[in-house]
């Protein structure tokens, strides 16, 4: 028995060094992780290099020149998307930034952890997590996408594919998963949604949403990245690493979190839930 | 091939006596249709007798007894549901309102008209809509019922499955499906899940999402049943006919609202859109 252990235990050592963490909790990188300040509250937004490095690199540059400073979510459709930006239509040109080719998806890759739900799904042939985003997999293709879950961060565009530039927009309701592989995902909110969904709507039959009267659109008061902040002020994020034993087991709970209540047990579905994170005060000193 | 339109004229019409309404707007009834003011704005909620018709009556009955008036949403969890009610916990007895019999499910039977979705579906062997209702159906057991979808109005209870008395929930969130045949959906919202957003959250991490301020919790200001309002006052509300060519046309539309912008079509997503319906003046007149 004591044999097998240590025989366990070995293995288990081999496996580490591939892991590009050790700990169950992974921080959050201060260049992708967004703070995004509203009169509500405060919106924490990690963005992925690795699934959209043009439309992240955008973003963090947009956030850096302080072009969303000021202005609002002017599209919101309840149960749908809250689109923010500077909302001046399609006809508006930014000779700064340029419109950006398509993130839609990507190759299947081993530079990514790619972990499967182990629950199907109405939509891919295959769902899991790549660093607490849900990722979406095509055999045929031999593709994988983010998910349009709920929070995930994405850039609107024109009919053409290559249009996204500035105005990203936000599901607030049930994933709107129709919408995977047609637009850019290129983040997700980690925290906040809350803040998003007391956002003012507009009225879906009229101009798609956007909220005709301007007085009514909430503010984008400040949005930073968190890596320019003073330390003191920089908000601190651990996602649970999907491929640790504590995510999987995680998973398990998520399917029945109280057997002695729910005596139904169903799939997993991707988007009903989040990986765990935790926050400020919330992680253990080192 | 006049013959043969006029046959099938005469099929239809040979048909058209089964309907209980024979345009493609359903009126909603002023004894299933609950208006909840909350400070935030007006929620609209159909109950359904057919699929529990115990919950329906009882609701009824609260609301009739002013029971909510003056209560709160006392357990709102982001992304998942908003409960209301007195919020006392499991241990008031309310000897006024005893247990409820558990309605989880319901027989198939022909005295509703299920519209299949015509989609796959990840945790019911087929889902459709009756009345508008989303609903799911089992082969095996030969059961429907009512959906978790965002706006489901549902019961709360203890372990034991028959113990719903007052105390109900409504999902904010991604539909949580896994709910589904765990506890009794009797209604939906129908307008207003707006201001259901706009609620103030609880900390799920503290006391399963009660909110621990009372102060902090958003009122109930005044439920009534839209039959006992006077007339000038009372909503009306009308949802379109799930077996009308018109809902079909709809669902079609859904798949890919539009083709010029979505290269990619998806199935159906039953929790992803809601019926449609048409509210005071953009009711035609008769």
């Amino acid at each position: 028995m004591k044999l097998k252990t240590i025989a366990l235990a070995l293995a288990l050592a081999a496996v580490a060094p591939i892991r590009a963490y050790a700990s169950e909790w992974r921080d959050v990188d201060g260049d992708n992780l967004v703070v995004m300040d509203m009169a509500h509250g405060r919106v924490l937004i990690e963005l992925s290099s690795q699934f959209a490095p043009r439309h992240a690199e955008r973003f963090r540059a947009l956030v850096r020149s302080k072009f969303y400073d000021g202005k609002s979510f002017y599209r919101v459709i309840d149960g749908f998307v809250a689109q923010g930006g500077i909302g001046e239509g399609d006809d508006k040109k930014l000779p700064d930034w340029p419109a950006l080719k398509a993130e839609f998806d990507r190759n299947i890759g081993i530079d990514v952890d790619f972990v499967a739900l182990g629950s199907p799904d109405l939509f891919a042939d295959k769902v899991g997590h790549v660093d607490g985003f849900p990722v979406g997999q095509s055999r045929k293709d031999k593709r994988m996408w983010l998910l349009h879950c709920p929070g995930a961060l994405a850039m609107a565009r024109d009919n053409d594919p290559d249009t996204g530039g500035t105005e990203f927009y936000i599901p607030i309701g049930h994933a709107p998963r129709r919408l995977d592989r047609n637009l850019t995902v290129f983040g997700r909110v980690l925290d906040g949604m809350q803040y998003l969904q007391k956002l003012n709507r507009g009225d879906p039959k009229v101009e798609s949403g956007v909220i005709q009267d301007a007085a009514r659109r909430d503010a984008i008061v400040k949005v930073q990245m968190a890596a320019d902040m003073a330390e003191a002020e920089r908000p601190r994020v651990q996602v649970m690493d999907p491929t640790s034993k504590a995510f999987s087991e995680f998973k398990e709970q998520r399917r029945n979190p109280a057997p002695e209540f729910y005596k139904k047990v169903s799939p997993n579905d991707i988007c009903a839930f989040n990986a765990p994170l935790r926050m400020g005060k919330d992680i253990p000193a080192e």
